[in-house]
């Protein structure tokens, strides 16, 4: 049995809930790359090694969205390509990798140039630039992630498989399907036959809906006779009220998003589903802290046949609190106490739920054409009017 | 005008969304000191560093309860001393606070020896052996906080004082007072009297009660025709339901707080309100990351005269979000739509606010009491079932 | 076009916000029926004008559940007949119609017979005899309601064809379709080939689902090439969180749904979705008070081509508030107002939504079984320690 | 002991969830009289009579706000006189009060004379006129009931004690007091003082806030030595986050107040505390139906020494459902079960609480004077415009 845990630090860094240290390779770029190096790496750096000492043991390198097409969007300021990036990235996981027992594992995600009808050739030029960092870097394997769009995420696979390195696909995707209307069952078995040994769903959903599309997906898979591994990264976030664009929709998007956060004993809960579903990469996307992988892999130590280092200094199911001076916090120290809790928002005039937004808007639309020039104030004016009106 | 901000990494690292390195010195003592400041070092100096570049000008020392009283309770065991702990503390955030322009502060906090009804006399050595490290290590000032009863937190001022430095003086209590029933105005009045030049609350309450606490504080010292600088540093969490106690009563506590947390425009929001009352030590406790406080430096960049560092990587009020892909979120990119939001919780199967527990148990009574053997199974038992009743 | 309103007052009146004449027929029989018909008699008519006034044009008959072997059911004392009863509902309902322009629908819903696993022609039986009366009364239609088990319902239906009347048939079922799995589709259009004109759905959900259910069975209705006219009763709280057996299984039901009644404006919203949908006979079920059939009557005013009676004393959207002393009231004294309210429950410490019972017993489960005992203490503690442990 | 229980159903019958039956005497004017006595007689007599059986035994005359100054209000047309209206109401609620043991209590409430600045001659003058009307009816009883400000309500006492009969006095007010801001204490030693035997609150504020509220009355009544009965007629929503001036400032009222119902099992919890205060007359007022005092009566049944008539048709505390089909139903038939139930909203897109409109408007504000003209459209939308920068 293979049992991996991830997180990609480098996602929505700019957005959500960041630490210093958790910007997109996209912001970097506005940053002399010496000084990253030698001041921001150690952010970087210490961000990996939490998340080692947490229970991972595959280290997702710092490049998520660093293509150049994506670098260069909306007003960005480019002091650097994007494999100057990528190669920096890759040095820093494998350094906090060697720490431990970790891999590394090289991502690559859906383009700028996809949404913009580009051509097939145009966006697997954009995947080889990257890749030839990670083939030059020696990563263990590779993931195609974050994809909206099972045509894409196949041409993707398409270039990886090129690597002879092991391969994973995830889509962020539902299970109503992707952008186009395929449905998981389908995505999963077109992944396969693209090339790739390990599929599954990542970010844009919480742990319960992300879990049911892979079981959807796996579902496709042997129905149609093949084979796979299965890999989840979902969100830290609750999202039961998400149409098929998941929490990109949600009003909260990315900013206020803090009541939406799992607590540990929800991490516990994904962590068994998502092993009783047969899924072995068990992994987490925004708004994942090291604290959540440790919980994944304090419930699944049992299987793994460790604890993680960080449980030193963590008792299970709240048993710390033993030690706690107050008598009534003496008397949660134990399991059922969190297991059935139901936490308050604190926030009595704030609802539970949200109404997505949904422009309907999709790939080939002139809204989500890519452009290097900044939005312009005009071009705010239009997008303010247009939310007043849905 | 003098403006701080501040956050105590040390406390609460033990439960609270920690990350690795968000443990409390009294953990700490479970580990080779020297093991500690080899490897672990890292940890603290990051978690010192990003504060400092969200904006902190202060750096407190990593020496919450690190009393040797506290150190030695019910079951923990002692590798090394309470002065070992604090002294290297204080190398860590001396060595931060060189790197910025940031003071640095040794603080002392309420004693298990109080709640045990020890002596005044017993108590102040306590205070005593804390004290010793900071004036050897020449903190810039101290900081008596975290106190439940203003009884003991005179104590404390009293013996701050005679170390020369500047005294700072912060109560656990909300507008009900503390827990002998003495109004925040009295409170106040006796710490000024004692000698603290800055009066105000810390932890146990969300930002609106804090500040609103010590807005009274306020009234009773300019009420006395006395004179103080003013100072808060609330937790990130909501607590309108609180009673008397604060948060530690609440059933999410510890583990449950997440859906609890301020946004980053809830701390817009508190810095203000903060400012306008008066207050000119803004800063944090439980539950603060990085980003609340760089909210907080840059709600008052105008009145500090410049953004914190932290802010090249962050658009003020969204936007940054001019650059996404999907319109309807560029559409988010503007001050009144994050002023505006009333996030969901995502968790429509819980309620929004809690009944704190209430056991009704104070200082002298016999649960409360120090001890330094683990708490037994059958002490865990009678608990479990006296909270059953409850 | 032919347009209805409908409400049972009959139904759980034992249990749901009952007035006082608000009870069911199987209570009734616990009192005398003369006195009965000499001073409740009163209340049943004065509950029968109310909605008259409120713009029904249907009077339902008394007669939930009033079938022989519901009424003998655990422990109930009977001293009258089904008959009886039947009867003198029949004349009230007659009474009332006559003072305006409404037609009386005479009803037979679910048999415990069914679920007791009878035969076919046993339950046709009960039927029959509730037929008799309705024939003998001459009401206008017959409607066959509250069934959860399209098999039942067809042989009802079966047998109301008989009676050279027509015939209406609703399933008490959501878009999960019936308790043996059948779809909403296929039961519309069993129901139909049984001979019913009209189907539809009663009960047990929020309007938006019953509606969202009627929609699915005009699909099926008409891709098997077949016609029907569609009706729609649904309950007066919202349901979202119901699974297939409906608001049953919520942990309110019945004493506890107060928090769920719709308001008159989330009537207006039915009332048009349900018009728009292509229903016809649109009603109301459990929860429904004259003012929310009012709502729906003014809703369809334009439609009908006439104000029901009661508007004389409701202004439309509100428009009654311009009378209003307090000047912040007659600002909300407009449509869009109302229209956009998010009503507050006023209940920070309950949850939004509820986990519903699934105990999974279905027709021939012995729990399911009629007795005519009363339920014995040791069966109710059965029940009682069952119910903790699911 | 006595021990009353009352209900005025003509309060709100504009408004609030009304049967047809529920208008208010204002609205009353617009029909001819004597078809309202001949048809319309029937539901205000039968409504009596439900609250007769739920186990009233005070009828309160339908004759809120049923003075000649506000019947002439903001466009309402007059064809008849208020006493013709008084008279009539005193003739129904007579009629029923002689079906059973109950008295009839006429009452007057605040008036838009006061508002508005008239002299205290011109106040006491609109009250008399309805006192002639009561005197001639020979009412059991009198109250002066609904007052904000308590300087009216001793105007209105002494005018009714110059009848001779028994005087209660109820001020719509909560724990921070009266429009002026008069403590209630002290309201309540005014009142007394002015001659009101029985003191207490009505209306405005939840049962919680209510009795919480006659508490602090009594208290101030028996520090200064007086004495007094206590009554209380709180409203059947739940209002925790109203502001001084109660639920006509929540932004749900009157039309979206559904989510805010009690319970009977919120109802059981208020007698017991309102009787546990000391309070001896226990009402109700908007939003009671006659199942709320059936469960308020059913709770003092041992201290009433009777339980009410329609508790014949109700088991207590859920009993009745022991004869219910569905098992898992059959197991909520116990008083812990509801006792504990949090009952969900089934909205869980809603908050649970509101923020109260506070416009600071008060006695003598141009939009507070009364007016016999209509609201008109320049000031309707003045109020509009003002009502969104609120």
């Amino acid at each position: 049995m293979c049992l991996f845990y991830e997180r990609n630090p480098a996602k929505y860094g700019l957005t959500l809930n960041e630490k210093d240290a958790d910007f997109s390779a996209k912001v970097l770029l506005k940053k002399s790359l010496c000084v990253w190096i030698a001041s921001w790496g150690f952010s970087v750096r210490q961000l990996h090694r939490e998340f080692l000492r947490a229970g991972s043991n595959v280290m997702q390198t710092f490049t998520f969205y660093a293509s150049d097409d994506k670098l260069e969007n909306r007003g960005n300021k480019i002091s650097y390509t994007g494999a100057q990036i990528n190669e920096a990235a890759c040095d820093l996981a494998r350094e906090v990798a060697n720490e431990g027992d970790a891999l590394v594992a090289g991502g690559v995600s859906q383009t700028p140039s996809y949404l913009s009808c580009k051509s097939e050739k145009d966006v697997k030029a954009i995947f080889k630039k990257q890749l030839d960092v990670f083939v030059k870097k020696n990563v263990d394997f590779l993931i195609a992630e974050y994809f909206e769009h099972v045509e894409e995420a196949v041409w993707a696979v398409e270039m990886l498989k090129e690597t002879g390195k092991p391969v994973a696909a995830t889509l962020c995707i539902g299970p109503q399907g992707d952008m186009h209307g395929v449905s998981p069952q389908e995505c999963a078995v077109r992944l396969v036959t693209a090339g790739a040994q390990i599929v599954g769903i990542n970010c844009h959903f919480d742990p319960e809906t992300c879990v049911r599309t892979v079981k959807m997906m796996k579902e496709g898979v042997e129905k149609a006779g093949l084979k796979a591994h299965y890999m989840v990264q979902p969100l830290a976030f609750h999202t039961p009220d998400c149409n098929c664009q998941g929490f990109i929709d949600l009003p909260e998007f990315p900013f206020g998003l803090e009541p939406r956060i799992l607590t540990r004993w929800d991490m516990h809960k994904y962590a068994r589903e998502a092993y009783k579903a047969g899924i072995r990469f068990i992994g987490g996307c925004c708004g994942f802290e090291p604290y959540h992988i440790r919980a994944v892999a304090e419930e699944l130590a049992t299987e793994r046949g460790f604890f993680p280092a960080a449980t030193e200094k963590h008792g299970p199911w709240g048993s710390g609190l033993e030690m706690h001076t107050k008598p009534w916090v003496r008397a949660r120290a134990r399991r059922d106490y969190w297991e059935n809790l139901k936490p308050s928002s604190g926030r009595p005039f704030c609802p539970s739920l949200s109404v997505p937004d949904g422009w309907g808007v999709t790939r080939g639309h002139a809204e989500l054409m890519q452009q290097k020039e900044a939005t312009s104030k005009d071009q705010l004016k239009q997008l303010f009017d247009r939310s007043k009106t849905q």
